[in-house]
């Protein structure tokens, strides 16, 4: 008897709602990209900021902390980190009890551009996880 | 009395969640695009072949229905439509009702690659969906 390749079809209901998933992932990240153009950030940036934010509660960003978070390499970070400085969201402060590193932190402008981000985008974050959760068989 | 323009700052939970969601985000952005480079599509072109597919489960997909799905321009739908169709992912046919209206579908190979897409980027569905329902406070 001879094997023939199966190819399972995709399940017309899997199919609709993964449909949906996409449509809302790209409604999202639309609105996002909008949202924080207003507020004078990139997708990137505004990731990079919350970052360093995130992990200056009760311990502290530097490049190595943000790569191994991120999934960069170093010099990708400290590239991201050098621009954010030099247009004044990032202080850097070296470490207490190691010179070489640098511990970063928001400027207020740094802060008020992330606060506005965050805020503006908390309906569309909401929406997303809505429309995620009510997709049962996405998995 | 003066009115002080006060700015909520952020809660430092809300922050770790929003932080923890990006990252999950972009983790999931970038398994996609390799998931979807194997199976030969680009995500903008995935998006294209999942809505003709879903559509046209029940139902018919046209430039004009996918551009309301897509929140794109007939034109811009016209040109994925075109491309794609180009390279043999889709098939025209003149609908039966209207002359003028070309419903849409896949060829094999078409739908070869989206089966595939949507295998392969279940588990990262489930992943992306499973961090959304745990971060309570996203909203």
């Amino acid at each position: 008897m001879g094997v023939i390749a199966q190819v399972e079809p995709i399940a017309a209901e899997e199919l609709r709602q993964v449909a949906r998933f996409r449509v809302a992932l790209r409604l999202f990240e639309r609105q996002t990209d909008r949202v924080l153009a207003r507020c004078g950030l990139t997708p990137q940036r505004y990731l990079l900021l919350l970052v360093i934010e995130a992990q200056s509660i009760g311990g502290a960003a530097s490049v190595t902390s943000l790569a191994r978070e991120l999934g960069m390499s170093q010099s990708t970070v400290s590239d991201l980190v050098s621009r954010a400085y030099g247009v004044g969201l990032l202080e850097r402060r070296r470490a207490d009890t190691d010179g070489r590193v640098s511990h970063l932190s928001l400027t207020p402008e740094g802060r008020r551009r992330l606060q506005a981000a965050v805020d503006g985008l908390r309906d569309e974050r909401g929406d997303l996880r809505e429309t995620l959760i009510g997709l049962s068989r996405l998995v």
